[in-house]
């Protein structure tokens, strides 16, 4: 058999050699005990961090990664820009009927990989098919179980006026990739997603007393976590535009386009909070990290209203906050 | 707005309004902090019990119950039948395009009566948007954390050779339920499904010293449970067809279709094993709930070879394994 069928996920014999042989085999010694209902854990340190989340990334595999891939360094960043170190993971697959087997391995493999380099075993699985035209190949979800890291309390209802505002690295990558990757522009250029996971920058943060808040900016980019933390904080943003690190080739690809990589995608970037006079010994030790090498100061909070700023060259301008969807199924 | 649109996953306002306004209206107090990238719990007693559970059901919504009922009960029940209670949800939603949101909203209600009646908080939510033909309105995965009942410790290592098998109540009603629900059949039966908490059923059960396994036969139904057992234990099953408690509508609407009610999903039931000295007393506990009192002691576990057997009036014969999908999509 080279495809998924229905019948892989009825419970019985098919849906049984599926998950032997394609997750717990990949999965090896980070793989779940696949007779369990519920996997059975000694959680000694007495706090617990929890973040899920649905990957649904058009195409499956992208320049730079995988829905695979993305499903575990997705999870470990939210934990990660929460202060915790995932440490556990679950894994439900929703696949359609007619997906080809060896790009399931492939994403499985992927998944496996990014576990492996993360530290993260998957504890408890799930596989349900659904009938051809009722999904798109393949839908993960990923729940992530995590400890705290020592460090200061993070939130965003410590930042203050002032707080400066920095990002680990260029912007929009995983955006632009996925969306060349659709081949549906006719375009090539040299993009890779950056997922990755952020847990050295979280933990190089972590070390400040003056951290206050730190997300990655996924779905909606750059722009719509700063517009989170105004709808949040009633504190406004006031962004350099020079500042922001953009690649060329993505810059390249949204004029082209029409779109603004502030509101694309990123999967290995964080943005941080903090107080100012922390923000150039945190810059300078994001820089320190390969994960960091274009980090910069892009930003700072400013007292209401709760504006998103634009400085540019020829001026300001309001970002507004993102309404319509530039770019669906992105992770 | 009536419908869900692409732009409800985007990441910006209109996401941030469905899941205000639809999920943390609905849930109240079991609600996430919305804001938040990751849950921090404090989790004392040092162990943790972890399922997922993917629900794709069709329809949404069913005599009986609705995807947001059955998903919570799916993984209020795998912690129960591993002899845990569940205390901590996650909720991961993939929405088509085009769902209407007064259905959106009866699910999230059920979701939400259910999370309550069972004693569970959501941590921790996530929502994606996927466009019209890559979806069936709604998908969600629930990941449940848990805690240790008192009790045996469960496994099928622990069954053994004479260990009675008892089911909690009647088999195949949440499979023939759905079925009909589909309307494709063109037939009406009062057939609700048993989507329900079987933690009261576990926990009485969990008295017993010499309860071995449960499990809650869903997917693939009892004779998969049995299937599971055989495979795992290399012992045989032995049931008897006079004791296997079937509603007649189920037995009727299953006879008229070509199904056999052994292979059909419950979603409210127990298989519990359990030594042969405590099967009586553990059925009289049941009888004395509720939920049990449909209740039947229905086979043995046998010495090799590993073959469910069925003992008939006429005679007896070998239960196979599942291979073809009779009913997908049943949870």
């Amino acid at each position: 058999m080279t495809q998924i069928t229905l019948a892989h996920g009825n419970g019985g014999r098919l849906m049984r050699e599926l998950i032997e042989q394609v997750f717990a085999e990949r999965l090896g010694s980070l793989a779940p005990d696949t007779r369990l209902d519920a996997a059975e854990l000694s959680w000694a340190t007495g706090r617990l961090l929890v973040s899920t989340d649905g990957f649904t990334v058009q195409p499956l595999e992208f320049p730079g990664g995988s829905i695979g891939s993305l499903a575990v360094h997705g999870v470990v960043n939210d934990l990660a820009v929460s202060g915790g170190r995932a440490r556990l993971l679950t894994l439900a697959a929703i696949l359609e009927e007619g997906l080809a087997l060896v790009v399931l391995e492939r994403v499985v493999n992927d998944l496996a990989e990014a576990a492996r380099a993360c530290g993260v075993r998957v504890v408890a699985g799930d596989t349900k098919v659904v009938a051809r035209g009722e999904g798109s190949g393949l839908y993960l979800t990923v729940t992530g179980l995590g400890e705290r890291l020592p460090g200061p309390a993070l939130g965003l209802d410590a930042i203050r006026p002032g707080d400066a505002v920095l990002v680990s690295g260029p912007v929009g990558d995983h955006g632009a990739a996925v969306m060349l990757a659709r081949e549906a522009f006719g375009l090539r250029a040299a993009l890779r997603s950056d997922s990755a996971s952020v847990l050295p920058l979280a933990q190089a943060a972590m070390a400040f007393e003056g951290l206050r808040f730190m997300r990655d900016p996924t779905r909606g980019g750059l722009a719509t976590v700063m517009h989170e933390i105004c709808a949040a904080t009633g504190l406004g943003v006031r962004l350099f535009e020079e500042a922001i690190p953009v690649r060329p080739e993505v810059a390249g690809v949204c004029e082209l386009l029409g779109f603004d990589p502030l509101y694309l995608a990123c999967e290995g970037r964080v943005v941080a909070l903090v107080a100012p006079q922390h923000a150039q010994a945190l810059l300078d030790a994001w820089h320190a990290l390969p994960e960091g090498e274009g980090a910069a100061i892009i930003g700072r909070i400013e007292p209401a209203p709760a504006w998103v700023v634009l400085e540019t060259e020829l001026g300001e301008r309001l970002l507004p906050e993102l309404v319509e969807d530039p770019l669906p199924r992105i992770c």
